[in-house]
């Protein structure tokens, strides 16, 4: 007898396979719209068939398939993550969501059971946006969110992505075909490695997440005076710098000890940038996450208001500008419910945590309800080759889903 | 009667003139060994001669006006400074001494007088290393400290500094003749904008300087963990931007409440340096001065300890390296009373300070005993066109200068 779909070395399998569709030799970058995308959606599309789907490419390039249920033409079950990557990318962001869904059904089709309602599993061509500076074109496509605008958009060799999508073989004016009807979906459920290092530090191999993280992205300005460094007294000092240091501490400290909240100043820049000369203005980014908006706005609020006390007692001055802001998007308790259950009835414990990266849940929610389970990473590393997770990890997340979709029960305030 | 060589405006109006000669229009750059340091040198010429000196030029391009004493060929008392500038410069940094020196033995020429010395006026070709990125030229080639390995030395448009020379009408092998004999030598004594903020916020016009203050500089390198900016919660970060945060306060704390000490971070770099990602590497250097040696070593130990110990608590890596490493040069007590003395008399305070940049006297105490008295000057704005002091307070400058070479005495030590 066979291995199982659902086995992780045949997952892994079929991660290696798709991993070698490549732009690169030897590394991993398959963008929206290429021929890469191209050979992803056919090979997809045959492991699809084989798990007894009917296959189409959508208006956009998703690559869906559909099992049906009992009887034709139910409602159905949404499963999907994307197919294109970063440049130079790990293997298992997205494709293992897709690959995933996909065998869980072709382990229904091949015990030959049907479900009392459809099963679709899709392979996003956009996700990570890459190729167009425009992310979740696949996934807004699909919930009716598209933005026409972005069909003028250009990829680095000057390529519009309207082009693009002809060259693909859609009709650039079709983009609207892509998009579901909402009487036609029961919800959504994708799963996706963590790209963090929660569970693995809680030693645990899959995750409930509770909803897709809210951001918010400040650029800050600090003016002081620049100086000589040798000649200027440390008590005549304005030094941008300084006051630069002891607000990223701020932000530190302000974004610590409250739950599924997390500050971070990635970018910093100090001007003149001589080793010798007393910075005089010091720019930096704050990026500031929680799963609860009003958490976030709170502590938005915190931040400034810190930062604006520092300025003050230094005598430095102070900007902000809001570079981003984005809600988070809950997960629907009822779904998450189910996925921790599903993980009970196999022996595991799934705790809940955010994800604090953007997915494409985020856009299917303005379709339908949304869940998304968690896979453990090595040590939370994501857009990288470095990427990794186990094959047990791999198995657990692939059974975990099965029995989600095997005890599935739309929630109770979508249901029709 | 004309206005003494030593008013105000008329030290003025010579900056201006001087100003002038630039390589650009509209703002002063006036490099090493270029036509416009020629046309420095020759006007600098013409009013040494105005003020009853015999000029000549050395081997490497510094103009030297010699004022006999009350007979020929005794030992002389140095006056200097420098005539290069940085690109868009200010206007007094260097000019000011040498026109203040000319200024006083026009003084005394206009009188008639001679002191029972010479005395000798040097505006040096090189301080600022703008063109050959190699400070001090000038005044180390006196000192007989010139390092022949500067000659091969390229500017920005690959031209050899010996072959500048040469276009210069200089024997570039003749570097040595411009080396002074000591026993030909009573002192030096320069007088320089302060290029700080000390004078003015003491309200003092001048000063006298206590030493140039020693220098470290170190390049740290802090080595976290990159990650996104979502997915790693406060708890499991290794975030070297945040640990750089908390060393660079204590740089500045360290630094602090020590008289004449200071301590700069000034530059940084947090990689990979995006706004989502938590930065896994950063770079920043410190500078570190102190006008004596033991303070600045023993400081440099405890900022080495202390960022060790912050690493260690943080879980991040950390190595240092010494950029740069130089003692401080003592100015000679007993000049440093006679500058003191001369200001007393003109009813001037003029309180002790260190130089935290250095200046052509670092070189030339190799040579001979030094003393330096500095100027107040705006906000201490310096190496910048908005550099700026008062016509009475070049005047207080002069007249303090003045005054000390009419009553020099040779350090005793030092004295044949």
């Amino acid at each position: 007898m066979p291995d199982s779909p659902l086995s992780g070395p045949a997952l892994l399998a079929r991660i290696d396979a798709l991993a070698a569709i490549s732009a690169e030799p030897g590394r991993l970058s398959r963008l929206y719209l290429t021929p890469e995308h191209r050979r992803a959606n056919d090979l997809v599309a045959v492991w699809m068939r084989e798990a007894g789907m009917a296959v189409r490419e959508d208006g956009v390039g998703n690559i869906v398939g559909r099992y049906e249920g009992d009887r034709p033409g139910l409602p159905a079950l949404l499963i999907g993550s994307h197919l294109d990557t970063v440049r130079d990318a790990g293997r298992y962001d997205g494709m293992l969501g897709v690959l995933s869904g996909i065998a869980v059904v072709a382990e229904l089709h091949a015990q030959g059971r049907r479900l009392p309602f459809a099963v679709e599993v899709i392979g996003f061509g956009d996700e990570e946006g890459t190729r167009f500076q425009s992310t979740l074109i696949g996934s807004r496509a699909i919930a009716g969110a598209f933005d026409p605008a972005v069909l003028d958009k250009r990829d680095a060799d000057g390529v519009r992505l309207g082009d693009a999508l002809a060259a693909f073989g859609k009709d650039p004016a079709a983009w609207a075909t892509a998009a579901y009807d909402p009487v036609t979906v029961l919800a959504y459920a994708e799963l996706h490695i963590e790209q963090g290092p929660v569970l693995e530090s809680l030693d645990r191999a899959v995750g409930v997440v509770s909803a897709i993280a809210g951001a918010t992205r400040l650029a800050v300005t600090v003016d002081g005076f620049a100086g000589h460094a040798g000649t200027v007294p440390m008590t005549l000092r304005r030094d941008a710098l300084a006051a630069a240091a002891e607000m990223i501490l701020a932000v530190e400290t302000l974004c610590s000890g409250a739950e599924r909240l997390v500050g971070t100043v990635g970018r910093i820049e100090a001007a003149p940038g001589a080793t010798n000369v007393i910075p005089g203005r010091v720019r930096f980014t704050i990026d500031l996450r929680a799963d609860r908006d009003a958490l976030r706005l709170e502590r938005v609020a915190a931040v400034r208001a810190g930062l604006a006390e520092i300025a003050a007692r230094r005598n430095v001055g102070i900007a902000f500008e809001t570079l981003h802001e984005s809600p988070a998007v809950a997960c629907h308790p009822a779904l998450m419910a189910q996925f921790a259950a599903a993980a009970t009835a196999l022996g595991l414990d799934a705790p809940e945590l955010p994800s604090g990266a953007g997915h494409d849940a985020m856009a299917v929610a303005g379709l339908t309800d949304i869940a998304m389970l968690f896979v453990r990473c090595d040590r939370g590393i994501s857009h990288n080759p470095a990427e990794s997770i186990t094959a047990a990890d791999a198995e657990a997340g692939a059974r975990v889903l099965a029995r989600f979709v095997d005890h599935f029960q739309p929630a109770s305030d979508r249901a029709p």
